[in-house]
């Protein structure tokens, strides 16, 4: 199997189970509990959370665990945005976007800034929308998940806070955390991560906030977190989550050299009178969006399935929707031959580049029968 | 070691990790991608929602699964109890008294029913409450987390439907699931569980609901756990919850009496004159909280871990508080000599029979070095 869709979720690291199943076995105990086994574990998230702020904060950030991305998403918009205006943009994954929606619903005045043509965020329409409202809370997505655009979010912070320094400002880094090098800037308030998307376990998330800013909980209960997230702190999963971390800001600029000639030598193999690709040169090496002329991506994905390749149609989360919300924003109206293809660094070039020649052979088939 | 705080949390059971693990390895796709292993992660969830129904709901409940028992309760009390006059008791764990508070701060009308001296609810009490007032909601716990005092909660539910069939009634069932013998009715709209008090793991809960509620998501996204719960499911946590239920259920009777069992043997080593014994005889048998004269129930647990013995002091997400909130309303004003033990089947009785003995041994020069 060549699996090639790392953007929706990613095979566990084998040694980061390892390193973490004593917290199944022998170390088990509640990290709330009084005795030594407890205030041990209770420790050891301590130390899991210094890992995840060494990894990307510049410092003036704190970090809670929370069940998954999208929980950290929830978490910082339902709690932060609260009146007002509120601005995101049209590029948003369903876990900001469907937060978002559901304010709209509840009364507050909500602008979807728009998108380039490769998915990124057009910054001069989003400080207009920031400009000429009380805005109250900004919410921009670091690299869009279907499209791997980057968003410069350190800069684009730093320039709505200067519109208005009250400004909360979050940003879902669910596809960036792990991959893309970058250090959270004081002008990012709060910041989600994700542990499946770098080879940890689903189950856990993270959402890094600003140290003086009053975050109310969103799960209460028992006070774990410092108060901001109650429920029997998930130990396995945080610790795996480390070991994830480590591992991948360890490796950091090699695997991003790794990916940057994955994507390089796909794209250059992949035949380009059968595909548009999306994603730009500058994007994320983790992740290309194709388009297919005349054929619907899901009919390529399950072709290629009997290839031993795994590939996306988009977001997995969206998967059942025919057209991409977030493509159409970048100019593709009523297209369903969505491809995304989405890289680790344990994979190897051979395999890249036959999956790259697996896809054209598929679609080309594909092409030709769809068009008798 | 001899772990007597079960009701805090219980060691993973090896073979549920085992059954389970495939999902960490070969079989790790996101359950939302088209492609076959995808959709067999999907099928998965479905017969592990098949095995919880079947172990407990009278056939009118569908099952989403959540990351822990408090957001069960926090979806469904922030979910259904949005108007009008809400009603509780004084015996909820925080994950209920904690969001019924919050819904006092934002400006509901919200009664908590008082206890009698074992921590069951007063009936009377609570549909007093319920009669006089427009309640639209009322949450009763199962079985009391800290003594062990079972709710009938499908006679209350009934009782409480009589008076007015609209209310919608809600019930913790975080420490009766796997361990009560005992069957959802069609009154029960609601009824949370979790994974890790079951000796499965922690970061799985999971939340019943009538098929006819319309309960709206809490945690907005992607649209999974069918819209009412988004974020990538913890697919091999909710496997391994499966099989810790599927094993709990089979061996239901069975457990039962392995524990009254231990909690007889337990009660008739304990010494009458250092303890009251809070639970009455008729509680859950898997938890027995005591009263501890003249010592601090902190002070026992640390010593009785020289001798490798486990306990609690009440409920451990409020480990950190002085006095319980709970026994208080039992009618045991500023008591800090409180004891939870709590067993669980893998237990055997001379370890506990041998744990009564230390702690008898323990709390006596305790209180002789206190008179001092």
């Amino acid at each position: 199997m060549i699996y090639l869709d790392n953007a929706a979720t990613t095979k566990p690291l084998f040694d980061a189970i390892k390193y973490a199943e004593r917290f199944n076995e022998e170390e088990f105990f509640n990290p709330s509990a009084l005795y030594s086994g407890g205030l041990k574990n209770h420790k050891e998230i301590q130390i899991a959370k210094d890992v995840l702020l060494n990894a990307i904060s510049c410092g003036k950030h704190d970090v809670i665990f929370t069940s998954c991305g999208s929980e950290s998403n929830n978490q910082a918009i339902f709690g932060m945005a609260k009146r007002g205006v509120v601005v995101t943009t049209m590029g948003e994954h369903s876990a900001v976007y469907k937060p978002f929606t559901e304010l709209k619903n509840r009364g507050l005045e909500v602008y979807f800034a728009k998108l380039d043509r490769f998915g990124c965020v057009d910054v001069e329409d989003l400080l207009n929308l920031v400009s000429k409202n009380n805005v109250t809370f900004v919410s921009v997505v670091h690299v869009n998940n279907e499209t791997g655009a980057i968003n410069d979010i350190n800069a684009i912070a730093e320039k709505v806070k200067k519109i208005n320094k009250n400004i909360i400002f979050h940003s879902d880094g669910v596809q960036a955390f792990g991959k893309i090098p970058f250090r959270l800037s004081e002008n990012v308030d709060l910041y989600s991560v994700s542990a499946h998307k770098i080879n940890a376990l689903k189950g856990t998330g993270a959402l890094f906030k600003k140290k003086n800013l009053t975050l109310p909980p969103y799960i209460f209960g028992g006070g774990q977190e410092g108060g901001l997230r109650s429920g029997t702190e998930n130990i396995f999963g945080i610790k795996v989550f480390e070991y994830a971390v480590k591992e991948k800001y360890s490796n950091m600029q090699n695997n991003y050299q790794i990916v940057t000639a994955l994507k390089q030598i796909f794209v250059d193999e992949l035949d380009k009178n059968l595909f548009d690709v999306i994603s730009s040169e500058s994007s994320s090496p983790y992740i290309v969006s194709l388009s297919a002329k005349g054929v619907k991506g899901e009919v390529v994905l399950h072709m290629l399935e009997e290839d031993g390749i795994i590939i996306g149609n988009g977001s997995a989360c969206s998967s059942k929707n025919r057209y991409s919300r977030v493509i159409e924003a970048c100019g593709y109206k009523n297209n369903d031959g969505i491809i995304r293809v989405s890289f680790s660094p344990y994979l190897n070039q051979d395999d890249v580049k036959f999956a790259a020649q697996k896809i054209n052979e598929r679609t080309q088939k594909l092409q030709r029968i769809m068009k008798k």
